[in-house]
């Protein structure tokens, strides 16, 4: 019998929370429970389309204010047309990044701009995770696997090592701040390690 | 010599305002002013990208929050790319709509946003224009010119006279309001008339 339940992951570009959401997702689907696996941006066709806006291009093709809004539009039709629908459908979503990702992204490039974030997420999406695992590792090592990828939406990788080490110091202290939410999980081991750390926590 | 002014054209599509907003431009530059002309959703390269988002496809493609998320978008985009460089430079931005066609097109949908949609402007944008000219006409003859017109931009024009009328109601709603920005226009003459009427203002 599944309760519906919302949960996240988050953390630096290469740190392996995409294949921990994966695995997370397989394993409550291996337990018998109800389970869809999403991603921000993107995780509904209108998110994706705007995800196409948000990923490529020059590093400065858009301003944090522009980007912050765009990823809330997406964020606001994912939530509307794949989160809740499944919420309300007594599943389980796990979850590719979701606003924290925005909190730490744009924290790292403009820390004026933290405040709007916040006053944006309460305006427009208003909807926590349940539970969100911060996968934590050594930038350098998680900024190659990030680029050994290719995948052409690396806009971000672009801001090169410094930033990276930023956002991993925004991702711990989020972990700090929200304790009761976060949980920190050392990305530093093995994906079998690291995925029985995950499951060992539901 | 030019003073630097912000000046917007308002109204349902169909009224006329798009050439108006043209004309007096025109006029503008021909009395010696550096003007430039711009128009909403789009006006600066990436907002032009999200307004092909926002413009086509389905009537119900994105809900009402996620639509003024992305017209917010394409908007700060616009005013840090085109409108605030000309009006620091000197020169007088004549602009297409703005942040208004938002709160009426939300408002005659949605009325329940509009204080989102204010907050929004708000925190976001904090922008007004200094002038306004809303351009007032009879919304079954406006539907029609904006149909004719079959640019495959009609996702607004798709819902239909009644939506029109409330439109209009809006925009007449936002001019009793707003007297010392907004200057009403009566649409329903011809467009000479119309654009000395308009010009009679500056």
């Amino acid at each position: 019998m599944t309760k519906s339940m919302f949960i996240t992951f988050e953390g630096i570009d290469g740190s392996g929370k995409s294949t921990q959401a994966r695995r997370l997702a397989q394993w409550l689907g291996d337990q018998g429970h109800d389970v869809i696996l999403t991603r921000e941006p993107g995780g509904s066709p209108g998110a994706e389309d705007i995800r196409q806006l948000l990923l490529t291009g020059d590093p400065d093709r858009w301003s944090a204010e522009t980007e912050i809004l765009l990823f809330t539009a997406a964020r606001r039709d994912h939530l509307e047309k794949t989160i809740l629908p499944a919420l309300r459908a007594g599943k389980i979503v796990v979850c590719d990044r979701f606003a924290d990702s925005t909190r730490i992204y744009q924290g790292a490039t403009r820390g004026d701009l933290r405040a709007k974030v916040d006053a944006l997420h309460q305006l427009m999406i208003g909807r926590d995770p349940d539970l969100t695992f911060i996968i934590d590792m050594d930038p350098a090592t998680a900024l190659q696997r990030g680029l050994a990828r290719g995948s052409g939406e690396d806009r971000f990788e672009d801001f090169g090592l410094p930033f990276q080490e930023t956002l991993r110091h925004g991702f711990l202290a989020l972990a700090r701040a929200e304790p009761q939410r976060c949980v920190l999980i050392d990305g530093n081991r093995s994906m079998d390690q690291i995925a029985s750390d995950v499951a060992a926590h539901l």
